[in-house]
């Protein structure tokens, strides 16, 4: 199934260009990712519906693309579809992952209102590297299908359910499934080297100005905070939720 | 010593748009910061040497600036100065850090060939908050003084020295001071939380996609892991640095 279009005009290239926007995303169930690793960790995690190449590329001959059309396009045309100023020449059609809701796993990583593409992205590929279950990122984020944030979680997107949902419902599932969910605060926290182990846990982390939403610090069974030892405000949000994530799975 | 100046073409615009490049900055030994939060830290840091402002807006009443120089200027010249989108509309010329050389401290984080601003300046706001003495900036590496990772460290610049060294020289000076120095790697490394305590220690990451020079790493004491339970191949390294510098500190 090998197709070939060179007009920038035609009505396909008008569709996946619409997927630059979390509203045909969102609609459409889909998203783009761009470049020979991200599309390979699409293949590999059985996400891809269609392939798009630079018709000067040639597929690499080690992957095993079965029955998934693919398409060759102009050079023209993968810059109008690419997110980066140089791009590699190949972009996927993805489909998004949908949560059943079920809680089975032990290691959740619950996201509240983080605003920067490359803080969400380093999250999902640092809860792929602590082995966590999956990520859940609520209202208020950006969106998890931005191209930044594929760029920089590095196919972890492909590797573990990462879902938007509700957190003040997850937070209650969660608990009810005696599942340990663990907030980020500065004040009314006790320091995270004292928290109890919990064989199953969630660490819910927030906004990078304001942090988590008070409500749902209010739902959680603690919150921790990280001891400053020297003259920073705060840590970047990334790196908090990396030391926690590491400290907790312990 | 306030003056006005509302000519693009004034020789002192001129000098200080040339602080946006690297080896402007090195020649003189300055560099310029943006934004209320940075020339105030700026300031409590006694690192300014002359303050730039819109002269729309007004320097806050609080600050203590004593004598130092204040010039004010157009919008139109703070956007050719600034390297952010929308400027607050204050910057200031600051004096680089210089380093005696001297090891007084108990915690170092040496870094080499990281390329990305962000992952800089976030490793430098983080070996801040960890309570770190220094950090060490080897050669390969985007410069300290980056608009970038100054933003990103947010301050911390002017907390901690911030040095550009041969790591190679460091190394061996923090070894004969009786500094334990880990280095990171993904082979012949042990894993991170097996490292013996050590009242002082260096810790020393590298580049994002090859890590630290092999070179390097043949001079440590000894070399750390953190281990991936996902999927992922790795851990972003200003994320991997939060991990090791917390736990290291204990």
């Amino acid at each position: 199934m090998l197709k070939h279009i060179q007009s920038a005009k035609n009505p396909k290239i008008k569709d996946w260009k619409k997927l630059l926007t979390k509203k045909e995303r969102d609609k459409t169930g889909t998203f783009l990712v761009e470049g020979f690793h991200l599309v390979e960790e699409a293949l590999a995690g059985n996400q891809v519906l269609e392939i798009i190449i630079n018709e000067s590329k040639d597929m690499p001959p080690g992957w095993d693309y079965g029955d998934i059309p693919v398409t060759m396009v102009t050079e023209e045309i993968i810059g109008l579809l690419a997110d980066t100023e140089t791009p590699q020449g190949i972009l996927a059609v993805c489909e998004q992952a949908r949560s059943s809701g079920d809680v089975e796993g032990k290691g959740y990583l619950l996201i509240d209102a983080v605003q920067d593409p490359g803080n969400l992205g380093t999250m999902i590929r640092t809860a792929d590297a602590a082995g966590m279950d999956a990520v859940i990122v609520g209202d208020g984020s950006v969106d998890v299908y931005n191209p930044k944030v594929l760029r920089s979680a590095q196919g972890s997107h492909f590797h573990l359910p990462v879902i938007r949902g509700d957190l003040f419902e997850w937070v209650n599932r969660l608990k009810e499934n005696n599942v340990t969910v663990f907030g980020t605060a500065l004040e009314n926290a006790r320091e995270y080297t004292e928290a109890e182990h919990a064989e199953s846990f969630a660490l819910l982390v927030g906004n990078e100005g304001s942090g988590v939403n008070k409500d749902l610090l209010a739902l959680t069974t603690a919150n921790l905070y990280i001891p400053i030892l020297g003259k920073s405000e705060s840590l970047n949000v990334a790196v908090a939720a990396g030391i926690l994530l590491y400290h907790l799975r312990k």
